[in-house]
């Protein structure tokens, strides 16, 4: 049995707090001899076969222009043992910190992009993206099988 | 300390297992005299201010052509207490039932839009549609402050 529930207005900017609480994944990236990590909480399952993954990666990411360059990612999940990690890689940028390194995180050989994949993760999804004019940040991402 | 760890191949297909383990919502639409409720795992928030939220509603779900020729809809977090609803309104279709008379859910008037809001759960967030024609199914919700 369930009630009404009372509410009350909440701005909708700060909604995000009410729609985020998904898995937080960490899109490593790579083009030319630069590697980056970043952390992601907006994205979404779009289909099942192909899958395609949507992401928002805004302009202002340092990541934006190695995955726009490269059409590259992999999206690594990580488990809670890694949160340190992800809260610090989320607080920086890769225009400034070689993120591998500062967060002693294993770049590994994906099978299937030219991406790093980071060994410390419970799964590493390979990409091929496609970028969006949706907001000048949209990535649509087609994983490989 | 994090270790790497051992990872084996997995079907892109099922990725969602991984990605999928957000809010669940419910989304309630209204055209003409017609209202329904769709449960929604695949969605992610893709601005700030102005709020701006996006959707998967395929093509293939009864709420499509409600929130298409409305532009409106209200995207309604549950809480636990309506698992039961939540998991029922994902496994029927709004073609052959009256969800909220179905599953004794309270339509509630939404100040901001023409959609009924669901009273009994936690959050109602009143959003004007935006369809894209990606993939067919793709819905840009611009949420009303």
């Amino acid at each position: 049995m369930t009630h009404p529930m009372t509410k009350e207005d909440f701005p909708v900017s700060n909604i995000r707090h009410f729609l985020e609480p998904g898995p937080i994944v960490l899109v490593s990236s790579q083009w030319q001899a630069q590697t980056n990590i970043m952390t992601m909480g907006w994205h979404t399952v779009m289909a099942f076969s192909p899958s395609l993954i949507g992401c928002i990666i805004a302009a202002g990411n340092h990541s934006h222009d190695l995955v726009r360059n490269s059409g590259e990612c992999v999206i690594n999940i990580p488990s809670t043992s890694l949160v340190d990690q992800v809260v610090g890689i989320g607080n920086c940028s890769g225009s400034e910190v070689d993120k591998f390194k500062a967060f002693e995180l294993t770049p590994g050989k994906s099978e299937q992009v030219g991406a790093p994949l980071i060994e410390e993760c419970y799964a590493s999804l390979s990409a091929d993206c496609t970028m969006t004019p949706w907001l000048n940040a949209t990535t649509c991402l087609s994983l490989r099988s």
